[in-house]
C-alpha cells in the first residue's frame, strides 16, 4: 500500500475532502505528528518509508532526500519552492509538483487588508485601546500615496488589480519580466527596485525566496526608504533582513511594517517588541477556501501519481534553472 | 472682530490651510484648549463670547446654546448631527452647516480594512505575536461570505462600490430609502434588518445616530446573529449597545467585532478586555486628505458667513424633521 507523509499542518482541518481523496484511493497517510513546521533533522528521521511527501515549507534538503529511500514525489501544498532542493530531487528521480495558483487570491486580499491597517494605524490604535490609551491617529488613503510593488506575478498582479478599485494612487512596479497587461485599469510606472525604495510610501513584496532575493532588503535598502515609508512582506521570510528591520525601526525610521513571513517560524524575535510592526503568523494563504483548494490540488496530484495518470502540476523546468544558476 | 471657537481637535494639525483661511479673513479663533472632546458643561462655559463654533461631535445642547449669547453659526466638521440640538439652534436663529461628503472616502476605505482584519484575524494574530504566541488563524475571503450593509448612503454606498473589486460576495443591504443604483456592479438583495442579523457573516453599520437608531442593536439583535458572525461600527457610538456586545462576546458569541465609535469618547470599557474585539479611536474620517477637506469646507462656510455671502452647506430641512419626529 502506498504511503504518504503529510508534513504541512494544519491539513484536512477545515475540510476533510483531501483526506477522503487519499482514503478512497487506498493511500495510507501520516499527518506530521509534531504539529508545527519540521526541522531538517525531524523530517530526515520521519521520511524514511514514505513514497510521497505532501509538503509545506519545511526544508526538503539533499540530506532529507538521501534518507527518503522510497520517495518518488514531493507534492507541495503552495507555491514557494525555496524549501525544496529541486536538483537533489531530480538526481534521485523524484518528481516535484506544486499548486501555484491556489494561494494567490487569499494572499492578495490579506495584503490589501495589511495596507489599510498600516496606512490608518488600525493595529496601533487597537493595541493602545486594549491598554486603555486613547490616541487618534492620522492616516492616509490608498489613492493619496505612492505604492511600490516588487514582484508582479500571480500574487502581485492580483494586488494591483484589487488596488484599482480604490482610486488611482501612483503605482511603481518592479519585476524581472514586466507584464504590461497586468492591471490595465492602472497607470503603472515600471521602475528599478532602487526607485521604489526611494519614492514609494508603501512597499509590498511578492517574490520567491532565492539566493538572489535572500537579504535583498538590508539596512542599506531600508535607509533609502522615506522616513515615514511602510513595508509589507507576505512572500517569504529572509527577503527582508529581520534584524536590520528591527534595528532601523528602533531608531524611528519607517512609520510601519507588516510582516507575515519569517526566516524561522514560529517567529520569536525583536520585531515583536515594536508596536508599529504588525505581525501575523504566515497566514497569507490561510483562507479556508484557498487552503482547501491547495490541499485538494496537491492531494489530487498524489492520487494521479499512484494511479499512473499523467501529473498536471509538475514544477516547470525554469524553476530548476533558477536554483541551478543561483547555486541554491 | 468676529470670534470663532474651534471645539474639534486635532484641527489645523496636518495642514494649516484652514487656520490661514480664518487669519486672512480677520477672524479671531480659539482652538479647544482642553485638547479632547468637550463635555456639555465645559462647552457651556467656554462658548459665551463666540460668534461661531467650528464643531466636532461634542454635545451642543439647549443648555449650551442658551449660554452662547453671541452665537450665529454652528459649522460642523463632519456629517453626524447627533451632537447638535438643531431645533434649539433654530429657535435662537442660529444656522447650522456641515460637510457631509468630505469624510465618506476615508470612512469607507477604513471599513474595508477592518473587514479584512476581522475576516483574517490579522489583529488577533498581531496581539498574539507581540505576546510571543504563534497561532495560525484560518480566515475567509470577502467573496466567500455574506456581507450585510445597514445604511447605504454616502458612506455605505462607497463601501459597496469598493467591495465590488473583491469578487462577488452575497450582499444584503438595508436602507430606509433603497437606492437601486448604489453599486451597479453588485447584485444586491434589499432586505429588512432582521434578515441581515440572521443571515450575514459580516455586518457593517453606516447610519446616523438618532433616537430611532440608538440601541438599535442590543442583546436580542446580537443573539439573532450567527455564532461566528462579525460586526463593524464606524458610524456612531450607541447604535450598538456596548455593554450588551461585551456580554455576548464574553460568552463566546460572535467571532469578531470592530468598533471605532463609542457612547463616551475617550472610551474606557469592557470591550477593551476582549482580544477579538478590534478597537480604534474614532479614526474613520482621520485620513489627512479627508480631514483637511472637512476642515477647509467647514472653515470656508464660516468665512462666507462673516463676508455676508450665501452659505453653501446648510443642513437640509429633513434633518430638522428627523430630530423633531424622534423628539431628540
Amino acid at each position: 500500500m502506498p504511503k504518504a507523509l503529510i508534513t504541512t499542518v494544519p491539513y484536512g482541518d477545515r475540510s476533510r475532502l483531501s483526506l477522503e481523496q487519499l482514503e478512497s484511493a487506498g493511500i495510507e497517510y501520516l499527518i506530521n505528528p509534531i504539529g508545527r513546521k519540521l526541522t531538517e533533522e525531524e523530517l530526515a528521521e520521519m521520511v524514511t518509508d514514505f513514497d510521497v511527501i505532501i509538503a509545506g515549507t519545511e526544508p526538503i534538503t539533499e540530506k532529507v532526500i538521501s534518507k527518503a529511500r522510497c520517495l518518488k514525489l514531493i507534492s507541495r501544498v503552495g507555491i514557494g519552492l525555496d524549501g525544496v532542493d529541486l536538483l537533489a530531487a531530480k538526481r534521485r528521480g523524484i518528481q516535484v509538483s506544486y499548486t501555484p495558483d491556489a494561494p494567490a487570491p487569499a494572499v492578495a486580499e490579506m495584503t490589501i487588508g495589511l495596507m489599510i491597517s498600516l496606512l490608518r494605524s488600525i493595529y496601533v490604535a487597537n493595541t493602545q485601546m486594549h491598554r486603555g490609551e486613547w490616541q487618534r491617529h492620522f492616516g492616509r488613503r490608498i489613492p493619496e500615496v505612492s505604492i511600490g510593488v516588487i514582484g508582479a506575478g500571480r500574487i502581485g498582479g492580483r494586488v494591483l488589480r484589487r488596488l484599482a478599485g480604490f482610486g488611482t494612487p501612483r503605482i511603481l512596479v518592479n519585476d524581472i519580466r514586466p507584464d504590461l497587461k497586468v492591471a490595465p485599469q492602472l497607470k503603472i510606472e515600471w521602475v528599478d527596485k532602487e526607485t521604489i525604495y526611494k519614492e514609494a510610501d508603501l512597499i509590498t513584496l511578492h517574490l520567491p525566496l532565492t539566493m538572489k532575493t535572500k537579504n535583498m532588503i538590508k539596512r542599506d535598502q531600508l535607509m533609502l526608504m522615506k522616513s515615514d515609508a511602510m513595508i509589507i512582506n507576505t512572500s517569504r521570510g529572509g527577503i527582508i533582513n529581520e534584524e536590520d528591520l528591527a534595528d532601523v525601526m528602533n531608531t524611528g525610521h519607517l512609520s510601519g511594517a507588516a510582516i507575515d513571513v519569517f526566516m524561522q517560524e514560529p517567529y520569536k524575535g525583536n520585531l515583536a517588541k515594536i508596536d508599529r510592526c504588525l505581525l501575523t503568523s504566515h497566514m497569507g494563504s490561510m483562507s479556508i477556501d484557498c487552503r482547501t483548494r491547495m490541499e485538494i490540488e496537491a492531494t489530487a496530484e498524489v492520487v494521479r501519481f499512484f494511479l499512473g495518470e499523467p501529473l498536471q502540476n509538475l514544477v516547470p523546468e525554469e524553476e530548476y534553472t533558477i536554483q541551478k544558476q543561483v547555486g541554491q
